[in-house]
């Protein structure tokens, strides 16, 4: 595991996601990993923690969530730019060297069945919340996050993110369409 | 009416948030015009267009949205960040000049009985598909996107963001937490 991952409080973690970046969604079913993107997942609640994601019906992330209750949400740099519209737009259905092709590096943590992405900036552990009724009619999961980490070179222990001293490449993304893509940019303290 | 409002295709309205912006929830119920701050909005959809909001029991804004099931979602901007801040910190219910004191300016779009800021550069008119278990047990409302228009001098008729040749000021915001926020950054295409 990167020397600069350190744990964040659960209490804290929606601060991860507050800001709005595009996701990766790792999930891990009888030992086969994948990732997508997803530029549509958002925080739900403080405590316990919750997040909302949406993942599409035809996708094969969506075969194994369903299966095993478990995911990573995960936030891309822009180092990752290219990771993220890849694995976003190719499906492990048609393609089983999907990850590699996209050069998608994996890491354990103890105690958690479910792979995470390297070179990424924080992690959520989710469980599904089982609501059927959202998951058939709108694609739409329900995650309590059950452990959170993150990079200490942009996010401090209190989960603020502050990439000001950091290098611009580990700055996370926000997807528009078709592969379109801002930086998250500069700070501003409102009053 | 400003003049660089331009109407949005319904079916490319979700581009109008899928980046991740905190946006505004705008609402009226018996004559009294509301604003909040929300930084858990979210893209569901994309035809018919949908989005998620949560809005928490204890708002004005939810006791308006639960009676008429009308909402708009609009994006500030870095100039409205005091703006933002201050709907998001103070409640309509404790102080009834709430909107004056935060600098809100309102406008009106014919066909829809709900108010718009002024200011922002996207504007999405809802219509709430009633899910009560999500809204009692998670705050959490779908809305349908009928409505959508945005500021011409940041997004084109395809409704595609371009922040490059435009004011900084005109640039969506993306809270963390405490009054913290990032402005939309550079834009990066991947491959």
């Amino acid at each position: 595991m990167n020397k600069h991952i350190i744990p964040i409080d659960l209490k804290k973690s929606y601060r991860l996601i507050n800001h709005g970046p595009t996701v990766l969604v790792s999930s891990r079913h009888n030992g086969v990993d994948n990732v997508m993107a997803a530029a549509w997942a958002c925080a739900l609640d403080f405590d316990p923690p919750k997040l909302t994601v949406v993942i599409d019906s035809e996708t094969k992330t969506r075969e194994f969530v369903d299966k095993t209750g478990l995911f990573v949400i995960q936030v891309p740099t822009v180092a990752q730019i290219n990771l993220t519209n890849q694995v976003g737009s190719h499906s492990l259905a048609d393609d089983p060297d999907k990850l590699k092709k996209a050069g998608v590096k994996l890491f354990k943590i103890d105690g958690f069945d479910v792979p995470f992405v390297a070179g990424c900036t924080a992690w959520m552990a989710c469980k599904v919340i089982p609501e059927p009724h959202n998951q058939n009619t709108y694609d739409l999961f329900i995650g309590e996050i059950i452990g959170a980490w993150a990079d200490s070179r942009v996010v401090n222990e209190n989960a603020h993110w502050s990439f000001d001293k950091a290098d611009p490449s580990l700055r996370s993304i926000h997807h528009v369409a078709g592969g379109n893509y801002f930086a998250t940019g500069e700070h501003h303290k409102g009053s």
